[in-house]
């Protein structure tokens, strides 16, 4: 079954600021254009959610499993300090959960990274080297 | 099996910060003393846990339940326009998890909290009323 066939698809807005990692069971996995810090998004691929409670029990397991292989893979690749993970949906509805890797010398640390520092575009070579990096650590998870 | 049966003591800056409102069976649920937001925090009441992945898959499924009961609890008191979900860690390691009722007329509204509003305390009075709504909330889920 297609995400075309279950009614799903990708916020515009999330589709312009991220390109598409891979696809797990039940999300979309996304990176940030943002490199200030390494940065995935995970929308699970159902129509009309914008609350956690919105999805079923089931699918909220899934999502907390896809929330961890993402972190494990993010840690993995970048050799961060911490995951922040979040979930807001102030401005785009549509539910998608933040997993963001945290560096002690980052620009907002300790902050929460938002509204910290401007998005800063990834050189395309660094980009496409994590993007190989973070698929090969999905794939295996 | 108490909380000290398990080894698991909350953290200092998390206890000054709040008020416990109930015990869930993984989590101890507390309000932020913030009164800007309405503002639940969950703590697994198990030692030594920084992230997600640190839980086990179970303690996690559980954790989601919880955020779910607590969003709803506090969607269902406050009449909130969105719920807010994050867990960062950066500050204090204890994991704990932030679940924080949004209004489109609140002091950050769309921006995420954290970094806005200088905190400001409660009457007591609301406060109270508060914590009594949502622990009968809690309790009944």
């Amino acid at each position: 079954m297609t995400s075309q066939a279950l009614g799903f698809s990708l916020n515009s807005v999330i589709a312009s600021e991220t390109v598409q990692v891979c696809e797990l069971p039940l999300s979309l996995v996304l990176l940030s254009q943002d490199a200030t810090y390494p940065w995935l998004m995970l929308v699970p691929r159902r129509p009309d959610i914008a609350e956690l409670a919105d999805l079923s029990r089931h699918e909220r397991e899934m999502l907390m499993e896809e929330i961890v292989q993402a972190s494990t893979a993010l840690k993995e690749v970048t050799g961060c300090d911490k995951i922040n993970v979040a979930t807001f949906g102030n401005m785009v509805a549509q539910l998608h959960c933040h997993v963001i890797a945290r560096f002690h010398v980052d620009a907002a640390w300790p902050k929460p990274v938002w509204g910290i520092a401007p998005p800063r575009p990834y050189e395309t070579a660094a980009r496409d080297a994590l993007l190989t990096k973070l698929r090969q650590k999905l794939a295996a998870a």
